[in-house]
This record gives structure tokens, sequence and C-alpha cells, in this order.
């Protein structure tokens, strides 16, 4: 019933404002002065100087503060492949939230095709407008294919938030979590069992594998541990194994992964979790579940199994590893600092920067909230 | 000198304003329930909401205020083919005058391909966004082809404005300038010689025998008059003879075309017309010279020859003939009343309510200023 009731003020709300963001001019057009600088015929200075050197326009024009949030609609929250139409109000959101945390301006643009190359193509034919490229809700593994060619094709940056967002806020909470239960997470002896290995997970996974290069990792998908053994894997599963990114000699289930391991990382899906398997894990387990908009267990039931600290994705409970954490700052940094490529060590920097803004780690408080002061700028300055 | 001071205050312009339009949430989030409706979870009843039916995008999100300005660069004011680092400052100036002038909020893309089938296919997908396209400085005839394709495949109004408005705009500056000398322009007696038979040209010489089926009008190209006996022609201009929509039985030069006729409009180059050939023109000539930034004939010379009426483009002389007296209007008008496809009857009743603003018209004042009030609202009035 509430949850109904908060859907239908949602809706609401949504036909009142009619679009999330609003676009104004930064100078009203007043005279037939303004009008002369402002377009023609004073504009075709500026034109004539772009056309010459277009590295300019990032000091001329939108193009030095523009993010794209850029969707096709194929992995919308919880809601599968909805399309554009069904993206449009998630990307407006983003680009909402853009601006309210990070004060970086973004424009949604949800696509009519989900075909990874024309989704590449039709990046790379807006991409002058844009000083960064937010990919948003795109499924795996097609996602991986499409960051990594715009990556190595555009020289602006480009980021897959549901992957690399969501790996920094999810680090960040690690670091403080393993503080607040004494474990160091750079240890042979460490234990991590990520659950769900979409563009989330894997993103996750290679992150923390980075930060901590000893650590064990046990990846789970849907049909058990991801070990040596397993046929018909992916390209991007087996590149795990291949790279030594995840411990492969084990095989299973999610049961048997998560015997003796110290933290549990859930992007996978409701109910996966049981407080049975908490029990069997090592002394202080932490758990991540962040399943939305229901977890991979409730945070009651795991803490009643022994969880030490609980996370989930929801702002209703403790600790809410939410990816706002860090978009809106990797792109202010990104653009303030005029960085071309997001890389990993800017990731983890970032994530650092996060978790230093909680001084005192508690089971209750990992990470910070969405409205604590001071976050975008903190991850800003980490991308350099 | 003067020139160029005013290209050094428009570049310096440009580098304050960093972007003449800015993007803002509607409703800055400041609380977890604003959150958790704006963004997850309330957003995802939104979302189911329009991935079931996609009609309703345009009451929920930007897509039913929204305009695109897409261009690829490829005519771009006066100078040519400058891509689209060259047209971005152009196109955001556009969007600063639909705000300014018409309340509709518009953003720029232009295109790093002048492929016309790249170009149509990059619109087709990011077309769920908008709820409008506003095409611009695409070179000729590719425009057309674009243009059409555009309108046939999406169920968004699109229009050219090269074309479209210019077209709008001339005719409203005609309707008025008859009235000025005494004629009537649905004569076959009366003679206009269209020079420039590009995307405005051909727009503007359609539009008006759209309006005055009578009227005869003699198209001048780089070449000469565009008649029968030429060779080589386009399929546009071939069609223009096919159609009737010229008078195709003369060839020559401008010079002759302009004997005895009542009306030029040029939508060509500087210097094209001369006084020598005015003198040969009827009794009482209007003359509409539009070329940028220099027209075909200084107003003063028109005038000395015997020209009746004159416009021009520019700001600095009498009657300035400028496509922001329609476009604002004809885009607010599209979206609300909720119009798909701009139709012919459409622009000529912009056109009549244009010139209906100008009570009593003069040879001075045949068109209203772009800062006189209500222009929007008038046109708007008439797309539906």
């Amino acid at each position: 019933m509430a949850k109904n009731a908060n859907n239908e003020k949602a809706i609401a709300l949504h036909k009142k404002l009619k679009g999330k963001i609003t676009i104004s001019s930064t100078m009203p057009v007043k005279s037939r002065e303004e009008l002369s600088l402002v377009y023609t015929p004073g504009v075709a200075a500026v034109s004539s100087l772009l056309a010459k050197n277009k590295k300019l326009a990032r000091d001329y024009t939108i193009k030095g503060k523009m993010v794209a949030v850029i969707s096709d609609g194929s992995a919308v929250l919880g809601l599968g492949n909805i399309g554009p139409y069904g993206a449009l109000p998630v990307m407006e959101g983003k680009c909402a939230l853009f601006k309210t945390f990070g004060n970086v301006e973004a424009f949604p643009l949800v696509l009519d095709t989900q075909d990874p190359d024309e989704i590449i193509e039709t990046v790379m034919r807006v991409a002058p407008v844009f000083g960064g490229i937010n990919l948003e809700d795109i499924a795996a593994p097609k996602c991986f294919y499409i960051e990594e060619e715009l990556k190595r094709r555009l020289d602006i940056p480009v980021m897959h938030d549901d992957q690399h967002g969501t790996a920094i806020v999810v680090l960040a909470a690690l670091i403080n979590a393993m503080k607040v239960v004494g474990k160091d997470l750079n240890d042979k002896n460490r234990w991590v069992v990520v659950s769900g290995v979409g563009a989330a997970g894997v993103a996750v996974l290679k992150l923390i594998k980075l930060f901590a290069p000893k650590v064990q990792i046990i990846a789970v998908d849907s049909e058990g541990i991801i070990g040596k053994g397993r046929k018909g894997l992916t390209p991007v599963k087996k590149e795990l194994i291949n790279k030594k990114i995840i411990f492969a000699d084990k095989s299973g289930d999610l049961a048997k992964a998560l015997i003796d391991a110290d933290v549990f990382i859930g992007v996978s899906k409701p109910g996966v979790l049981t407080g049975a398997m908490i029990k069997e894990m090592a002394q202080k387990p932490i758990i991540f579940a962040m399943a939305n908009p229901t977890p991979e267990i409730m945070p009651d039931e795991a803490k009643k199994a022994g969880a030490a600290v609980v996370g989930t994705g929801r702002s209703d409970f403790a600790n809410q590893i939410n990816n706002s954490l860090a978009f809106p700052g990797v792109f202010r940094g990104a653009l303030d600092n005029r960085v071309n490529k997001i890389t990993d060590q800017m990731k983890i920097k970032a994530a650092q920067s996060l978790a230093a803004l909680v001084k005192k780690p508690t089971a209750e408080k990992i990470i910070p909230g969405p409205f604590d002061k001071g976050i975008a700028q903190a991850v800003a300055r980490a991308i350099t």
C-alpha cells in the first residue's frame, strides 16, 4: 500500500513537472546589439575560430560543461529492457541529480536503437556537443564493448556509471566497513564474494582487486560460482579467470562460496542471500545487499544472522551505497581538470576520498549520506 | 574596423558565457523523500507507465517541450561548410533565441557526419527525447531529402528553418510590401524574381506560389534563369519547372529576368543586383536583398534607383526580414497544439498573422521588429 501511494505521488509529480530539467539562456537577448553578438553577425567570428581550432570549443560553447546521459533502455533499474521512452524519466532524473549534487549540466539522450554498433555510432556523431559521456542502464555484456570502443575513439571522458560509479562507491564503503570490523582488505586470507556478474559486479570486483591485489574474490552468477570448470562462459567472465582477477578453483552455489567469506557484495536479485548462509561466513561478516528496490536480504534479517556491517542501495536503511555519491563528482572533476580518460587510479582515489569523508566509520555509518556536504568536491579532486 | 571591433566583442562575450544555454533542475532535490520521487524508487512507476504507452512521454518528460536544433555544419551562415564545431555557437544562439522569443526549450545537436542518410538515422535515434526537430544550416540539395524523410518517418514536427522559417517571414513581408505599393500579388501580370535557388529560395518561391497561384515567378541561380532549355538541372530545380511553380519559358541572366518585374527576392550573394537593373523593373519595385551579412544591393543604392520598398536580413536597416520572427512561434504553436506535421497551410497562416501585426504597413515598416510584442504568440496561433 505504502509503495503504491509513493508510486502515485511520483506519477503526479512527474505530470506536474513536465520534465525534470529545464533550459534557459545564459544571456537573455534584449536588444538588437545583444542579438547581433549572440547570433548573426557576431557569432560568425566565434564560428570561424572554432572551425579552425575545434579544441577551443570547450572555452566558447556548452561543450566545456555539458555531459550526455545516454541510454538505450535495455537494462533500466530493476525493470529490465523497457526501451527509450521508459528510460527517459530515469535519465532526466540522473540529469537533475548531476545538477543538484555536482553542479554538472547534463542532457538525457535515450536512443531508439539497441544495437551496440549503432549506439557507438550515434554517440560518436553527437559527441561534438559534449564534454563527457555518461552511459547508463545499458545491458551487459554489450555495455562493456560500447564503453571500451567509445573510450578508445573519443577524446572526452566516457563512463558507464552502472559499472564504475557503483564500483567507486562500493570500494569506498568496503574500505570503511573493513575498518569497522578491524580487518585488512589486502590480505590473501580475506575472501570477498560478489553475487551478480553483470555490469556492476564485474566493475566492482575488478576495482577491489586493483585496490587490494592480495584479496581473494569469488564471483557468483545465477548459475553458481564462476570457475575453471564452467562451460559456456562469456568472454568477459573468461577474462576474469584468465587474468586471475577472481579465484576460479571452486565450483558450486552461493552458499558454498560464502563459507568462511568475510564480505558479501550483492548486485544481483532479491532473496538470494539467507541468514543461514551468513552464519557460515567468517566472523564479523560484511553484507552489502544492493539489489534494487528489494535487497538480497533485508538488513534486520542479516543482522540477526550475525552481520557486523550491512549496507543496501536504499535510502530508508543505514549505509545507502548509492551511485549518486560518485557520478556528479567524477564528471565535475573531469570537466574542471580537462581529463580525457577516467582511469582506474582516479576511481580508486575517488573511493578513498569518499571513504575519508566519514571521519570515524561505525557499523551504522560507513559512507556519507547523499545530502552530506562536500561529497562531489571531494570526488572531483580525485579526478585529475 | 567597426566589424572587427564587433567580432572581438562577440568572441569575448562567448568566452565569458561559456555556452549560451544552461540546464537546471525543475525540482532541486533537497531531501531523501524528494530523491525517492525524482529518482529511484519512485521514478520506476513513471518508467513503467511510459514503457507501456510511449505517447504519454509528452505529458511526463521533457519530450513535451524540447526541440532539437540539428546541424551538420555544412552551410553555416555565409561561412559555408565549417563542420560541427564551427556550427555549435550558431546552434546555441538559435536555442537562446528559441527561449527568448518563444519560451521554447531547445538543445543543439551538431553532428559529426555530413552524410544525408547518417544524419537521418541519427535524428531518428535521438527523437524519443524531443517534441520537435529544427534542422539548420544543412546544405542544399541534401537538406530537402533529409527533411522530407524525417517528416515521413517521425511523428513529431520537423522543420528546416532555412527553408520554411525564411519562407514564412518573406511571405509576410511581401504581403505588406504589396499593400504599400498598391498591387495585388495574386495576379498573372505580377512578376516575382527569386535570386538564389538553394534551401531558402526554393521554399520561398513555393510558398509564394501556393499563397498566390496566379503570380508569375522566375527563378535565377548562379548560372542564370532556370528555364526549360537548361541542361544539368538538379531534380529539385526540374520539379519547379514540371510542377509549373516557376515560369520556365525564359532564359538569360538576372538582368533579363528583372525587366518589368515587380519584386526582387534575393537569397543569393552580395552585389548581384545593380541600380541599373532596378531601373528596368516595373513601377514601384519591391527589393528584398537578404544575402548575409552583405545584401545583394545596399538599401540606399536600391532606393536611389527607384525601389519603393527595401528589406534586408540586417538589423541596422529598416525592414529586417529575419527568421527569428517565425521559428520560435512555429515550434511554440506546434508544441502547444500537439501538431505532428507543419503543413503549408499553417505556414501561410503564420505569414498572414505576422503581416497582420503591422497595422498600417509603410515603406519603412512592412514587418515587425524582432523585439515587438506578441510575435511568437501570433505565429503560434497559426500552427494548429
